[in-house]
């Protein structure tokens, strides 16, 4: 029998998909659960984009360039240019998810054995594109007690070697809900430039930011011109995570020509969703203001009802719809299992990530779980009442 | 300025996407182009396709499963069934594009410095992923003059080494046409058993076979259960190249589990293009039937017309919808780049794939052009004559 690759047998299992064989066999035994644990927003997508589909009238459904339709391109540039970032059509490829943008910037600016630091915990797929590009990922711890602020830069210098690319951050990050501040942009800026690495940051939750604060771009700093790479994505931001169109945006134009040779071998991004995509352009601020005040209050209502519970913690999150959350156990993941399999409240159970799968250090969060709020106020609280149901139980045992 | 990776580098440019900004020229330049460069069929998708898409009621346009949609796929396998292929729904994932299928097949078998053996001329975005994956491509020549049929087993054999992974074959062949035979399928198979090799075959062309040929798929060799891994794509087979949908087939459990790893990290093909394939496989027998005739009719125009100019010749496709032409020129791509940017004829001209770009083995296939015939009779037979007048003028310089 002919073997599968050493790739292969290290791709990591995504954290969040790995508890779904104990929650299918929940649900086969008829227990009702609540979902913390994925990113997959219920707020509805934006009318015009789904319309824009539904109207269309294409009569042969071909190929679009391979950087993505030009109109969609141009209109997109215009969007980053009403949010402060200064850039052309032609400093982006359009990609399939963000995901695709991730993986072209991995093959753009590492080979095989070389190395990119990232903060932990972080999106748990950079380890997935990480072991499918041959890269070692260099993790730097960030503190809970700090709620994940960035690490102190002397962190980072300690990690740094020959063979280290780039650093990748993830602004608002998935799953801490960070925001970085102006100062630690530049602080990062001025760590990239000095050791000339390329400095990636994955703002697919940028309009995700609450309490006032103001995102920070990676590419609002004219000093990265060469070293800034951006990753960006329709699918939290328009609830379009279906339709699997992002991008990769550098006005780095040896960089952009380069990942342009990686999206010519794929031939091209999806042509229904660069449709909706392109519409979902049209969507008015308000879908923001209202998509951003249900957030916020999620948090809030999660966020008060978790620290209601004795021995819980929260990391409070400033954007994306995240939190971190330290229980009083000793193995989240063996709790998350529990809960699906042993326990139920009236036949209803949570489901929850547990955090060490977005920690690339072994046993680090460990009583750590990440929880994503994206279902309803009503639904939230009675999944934290679930939950501090469990832990007691579990606890007692 | 931080550097670009060797990979990045070494990535190919398309052939066919290389001569483009000559094309743009020309086309600035007030020419009107004739393209027999690209696949891009104009036949029409199946309304019921486009209809499925345009009659969805999603309401959140959400990540489907990351192996694709369960009705797609049982609906998928059923289709395999139906033609003679006998797997379940299980046996396969859904991937954007072919293109992906690929991908995630070199990710699963090989690691940086491991070699595959293509014969070659072959579909040149191989290359493309094989460098994206740290592959190395040993290829294997197949002659102009047996219409590039399977070479011979012991010029397999003398290109296997420690690092060999697997053998690839594109079935019918892009450039070449050439549809392989029971019996060589069956000595390929043979091979791959006795090296312990992957055998992966890029199917999508299945459909398309003329003269009363019979398509023999790799996967209807049971001996091969562990071996065999089939690339599929609806891009073609339904001319829905824009939905972004393939598959990867097969029956080695560990490797569909291993795929899976990568596609998970990836999240999820799209969800329109998975609902217009779904609805594509209710095409009726009828429009293969139509299509198939038209292609074959064109390839007969086509070849015909090509064999009338002295000089060239045509080596005889049997499948998909391309042909490799030899011309009496010592540098095709020179003389492409000629009738874009010095020739026209009544302010019209040709734009053809130069089939160097095919081969993986330098300076070979040098004189020779790849032609596809998505275009109608009658724009085949006005850009055949150009190609006509054009060698002429290009031979008398
Ligand atoms: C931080 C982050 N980056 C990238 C992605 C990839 O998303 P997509 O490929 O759908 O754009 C996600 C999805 O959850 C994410 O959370
Ligand atoms: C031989 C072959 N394989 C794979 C593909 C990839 O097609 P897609 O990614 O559109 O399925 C093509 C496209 O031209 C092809 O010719």
């Amino acid at each position: 029998m002919p073997k599968i690759s050493s790739k292969g047998l290290n791709m990591p299992q995504s954290p969040i998909r790995k508890l779904a064989p104990f929650a299918d066999r929940a649900i086969e035994e008829g227990k009702k659960i609540f979902f913390l644990n994925i990113g997959q927003p219920d707020i509805s997508t934006p009318k015009a984009a789904l319309d824009a589909v539904k109207n269309n009238n294409l009569d042969i459904l071909s190929y679009s360039p391979s950087s993505g339709f030009d109109s969609y391109k141009k209109k997109l540039a215009k969007y980053y240019v009403e949010n402060g970032i200064d850039i052309e059509a032609d400093d982006l490829i359009v990609t399939t998810g963000g995901s695709e943008a991730l993986l072209f910037t991995m093959g753009s600016i590492t080979d095989p054995g070389d190395e990119v630091i990232i903060p932990e915990p972080f999106y748990a797929n950079y380890n997935g594109f990480a072991v499918a590009s041959g890269v070692v990922v260099k993790p730097v711890e960030s503190k809970f007690e700090d709620n994940f602020a960035l690490p102190s830069i002397s962190e980072f210098e300690k990690q740094i070697t020959e063979k280290t690319k780039a650093i990748i951050i993830c602004n608002p990050g998935n799953p801490t809900g960070y925001l970085y501040t102006k100062d630690e942009i530049q602080k990062l800026a001025d760590l990239a430039i000095k050791h000339d690495l390329f400095i990636v940051a994955d703002e697919v939750y940028r309009e995700f930011v609450y309490d006032g604060e103001e995102h920070h771009s990676i590419m609002s700093l004219p000093e990265l011109k060469n070293h800034a790479i951006m990753v960006d994505s329709v699918s939290k931001r328009y609830s379009m995570c279906g339709a699997r169109i992002g991008c990769m945006v550098s006005k780095n134009k040896e960089l952009i020509a380069t990942a342009l040779k990686f999206a010519q071998a794929r031939l091209s991004p999806p042509t229904f969703a660069q449709i909706a995509s392109e519409a979902a352009l049209d969507t008015k601020k308000d879908y923001f203001i209202e998509v951003n005040e249900e957030y916020k209050s999620r948090r809030d209502t999660l966020i008060e009802a978790l620290e209601d519970i004795k021995g819980v913690k929260v990391a409070k999150p400033k954007g994306a719809f995240y939190c971190v959350a330290e229980l009083p156990v000793e193995d989240s993941e063996d709790f998350a299992k529990w809960m699906l399999s042993e326990f139920d409240l009236n036949g209803e159970t949570v489901m929850v990530a547990p955090a060490a799968g977005f920690y690339s250090t072994p046993h680090t969060g460990m009583n750590q779980i990440r929880i994503a709020y994206v279902i309803e106020k009503q639904n939230l609280l009675k999944a934290v009442a679930i939950l501090k149901m469990a832990l007691q139980a579990y606890t007692k045992r």
